[in-house]
């Protein structure tokens, strides 16, 4: 099918190119060009505006943050402005607050709204094994499911308040990192009472916790992979914010997400903005004062 | 071969019958004397003190807590008193500061000493599905080999000195009351925002967090099974606090820990005594203002 | 003087009658015409904008929130608008990127910016007696002294940049929540365990912390004063979350900022959005079991 | 009177000289000899043991630690042993647990306890303007109250069970603690956000928190006199445990607690056993990469 697409960078570059390979015609569009010129080179159109890209009747968006979305959304060029009574299938992380203000907006103008945030890093884009959390009316998720197929492993679909799904994402996201942070406690722990932190979380991620995310992350922190960033820790800030914002909105507490900041505070104000949040638990060992 | 086992309750007594389905004759003590005697028809022999049942040369001490453990080991009847050159596995889940004075007792008496904390709830322990944890002397643990593969799927070592399995084994269960904090907070905020509770968590755990502890905990978490309690919530305060000595002891900051003992706190203040640990999530959502 | 004041809310409305007590002229605006109407009657001069407030030559504002703040001072008929290249003296309580923003606004005008916010309940805006933290050019607060002078019972001056006065407040603010949180933490240990509260609250704060803060509130928390607030939950809530963009703008992790945010977002869940923020012993109290 | 005193530390050996000065007669006694000698050349008796001391019918006990008291009670020459059906004021920072254990066995030994634990630094013990927080039997306290005159500048009585003292005293020290770590976070937002400390902490201890503890610590904080320590940091946890202990006990949760106890054991594990525990505020800037 004929899909716009707006927002190039690791992520989205990878899922338009499995768009294109799964046979559908994508118009690209990308604030700096160069990204949309290379995926020009194999078989994608390149829109001149997100209106443009959105007149194709459906597009998706994958961008950066709440700001980014709602710059492209708006103004005499945005995605509003081009979609006619078409699809808008908003894929990135953004918060609950804007994902109800878009669906109240798509509404009024007459134009659909999904959204369909993924989980899974850049890799798992490139192999189409993300998991796509999709929430909104029933017949528009059916009309994105074979976008969907293309992009990801399996689809899950949580409900017809668009911003169901901005909460699932959310949450999945919180509990990675309190993840993150929970094993940098114990091996920090483990590394100052004299045990011997690979045995530990090898033991414990290859039995209790035999998940992709401990498994992975558990890795990752024994081998202290902190640069270049996967998911840089300023990104994991902007989602445990948009954790706090949602759960103040509905006057929901939530103490693991209150260290989870602070941890990622620690964090960029100690190693700097360029690292891969999973430096959480560098932070942990210098805390205690190990390094 | 010949084992003395004392401390039967629930995991206790499934443990020793282990034993005994696996051909070792094991001489069984108890404080209680009822327990005793029900082990006693299967084929065990009824000792008459600690320092009898660890007479057989190998005794196994599964018991509540640190006061508990201390009790059956020190004094005229106690284990050191009776193990002459033997061996004392202690699986208990015990303080580290408690290991390493019983280390440094008994080879003070000339006798030896193993920790080999378990993992896994009564049904695990009944199914010879424990996961064990062993640190001390490697011809210790080749001799108490045969008893473990008895008692559970699997045998990790992790070191010669013994407390290094506590570690383990007390790193491990922070990390379970923090994966039941952490689903506690994403299900309230869910809850509380309108999302399906039993949707989220099941995507969740089916896919990111796809392993033993986050299925299970979910589902309990989810069905609201917070009596009879399989582990009670004091049983994982008394774990907390465990760990806070553990990490006090070395200097090492937990943040999230803190959050599991008010919760914790929380929890046994306004529930009682006899609640699960899984009621945690309860006072997460009270906490909320639900119910 | 001639001065415009916007913004006639409990201590607005206080804060404009010294002035005209203090023999200035007042032009006053309010978003609702009944608080402006009454001061009409003490001698001021309703206007009929913001803009028309602000064309006195100097302009004060005193409103709710950023937004609010945000909503006056922009527009075809807002305080920059009408402000020409006099002086708008920002008293509110808001974040530092709003009063950063202004300070810009401001200087692109033409017209000058300061801060100047204020610590004290209405009651003490009514007797005079706030004090003023002001922030901007040594110039600006020399020319706005006089008005402080009628406001409050004394001027701190805290820097050149606005926003340093802004950071000022919100920390007395945090400061205050913290002192609030912490009393009601010592006295719910205390009722638990058998100790009067009020006892042990008196000779602390007639002792080590006998300053006005912990003498307040103090009485305030043994006294169960929650309704009608005087200052309600929902506003220290977002001052909490000022406090938190501020932190998170610079890098600066706060512990115990994470505990009184998750404490307001408890008390505003279980008791609802009218208690003053004093309520938070009260939730302090149900999480610990007690009422 | 005739009055034994135990325990020569710093705050001991102010407080026995001002005994002295009073007029009454002291036997004291010291685990290390040199201090007890140096009173001697004061006036006071030098006791053999803590027996001798108790046998003055009344005695003072004034230790590091709960191990140091319990120690000095029990034994053949403990003061158990030699106070007959005299008095026992124990003005050391205890837990509660060990108080009320001591007020049975003195119960049970037909002797006498109070507990009087003090408020006050070793300047203010020098100067006899400590704050004594007595519980116990009224009459004992009557009996007592010549010698606390003696040592303080006013004295509090909160009950009668000797243990509420102690929660007293736990708490005060709850509150200092996390008044310093209030501060050290403020300061740091400040530090970060290019506002003056000096000037920000001046203004808020000079007006709203205008007592003793604030402009004592804040002085301390901006002075960063971490060494030598006038309290050292390993005491403030050790206050910290105690702390939690009570709160455990009853069931009261306490976030601020575990903030606090937290930042100790960065302070000590990054500054080492020596640094005050005003130093907390130095862990507060290291965590937002500050120095």
């Amino acid at each position: 099918m004929e899909v716009g697409f707006v927002g190039l960078g690791s992520m989205g570059a990878a899922m338009a190119a499995n768009l294109l390979k799964a046979g559908h015609r994508v118009r690209v569009w990308n604030r700096s060009i160069a990204k949309a010129e290379a995926l020009e080179r194999d078989g994608a159109r390149r829109a001149g505006s997100p209106a443009e890209a959105a007149a194709a009747g459906v597009v998706i968006t994958m961008l950066a943050d709440d700001a980014a979305v709602s710059g492209i959304v708006h103004g005499t060029d945005g995605i509003l402005a081009g979609l006619g009574g078409g699809l808008h299938v908003s894929m990135s992380t953004i918060g609950t607050e804007l994902s109800d203000r878009l669906a109240a907006e798509h509404q009024a103008a007459g134009s659909r709204y999904l959204a369909a945030p993924v989980f899974g890093r850049p890799a798992a884009a490139a192999a189409a094994k993300l998991f796509v959390v999709a929430a909104g009316r029933e017949a528009d998720i059916d009309a994105a499911q074979p976008l969907f197929d293309a992009l990801g492993q399996r689809t899950f679909r949580v409900g017809t308040r668009p911003s169901a799904a901005n909460i699932v994402k959310l949450c999945g996201n919180f509990m990675i990192m309190a993840a993150i942070e929970t094993m940098a406690e114990a091996a920090t722990l483990a590394a100052k009472a004299g045990v011997d932190e690979r045995e530990m979380l090898g033991m414990l991620t290859g039995t209790l916790f035999d998940s992709p995310i401990y498994r992975t992350y558990s890795e990752l922190i024994l081998d202290e992979r902190y640069r270049p960033a996967g998911f840089a820790a300023p990104l994991g800030l902007k989602d445990a914010r948009l954790v706090g914002q949602a759960a103040e909105a509905v006057r929901a507490p939530m103490p693991v997400l209150g260290v989870i900041r602070d941890r990622l505070l620690a964090t960029i104000a100690q190693e700097g903005e360029d690292v891969d949040w999973v430096a959480m638990a560098l932070a942990a060992r210098r805390s205690a004062g190990l390094k």
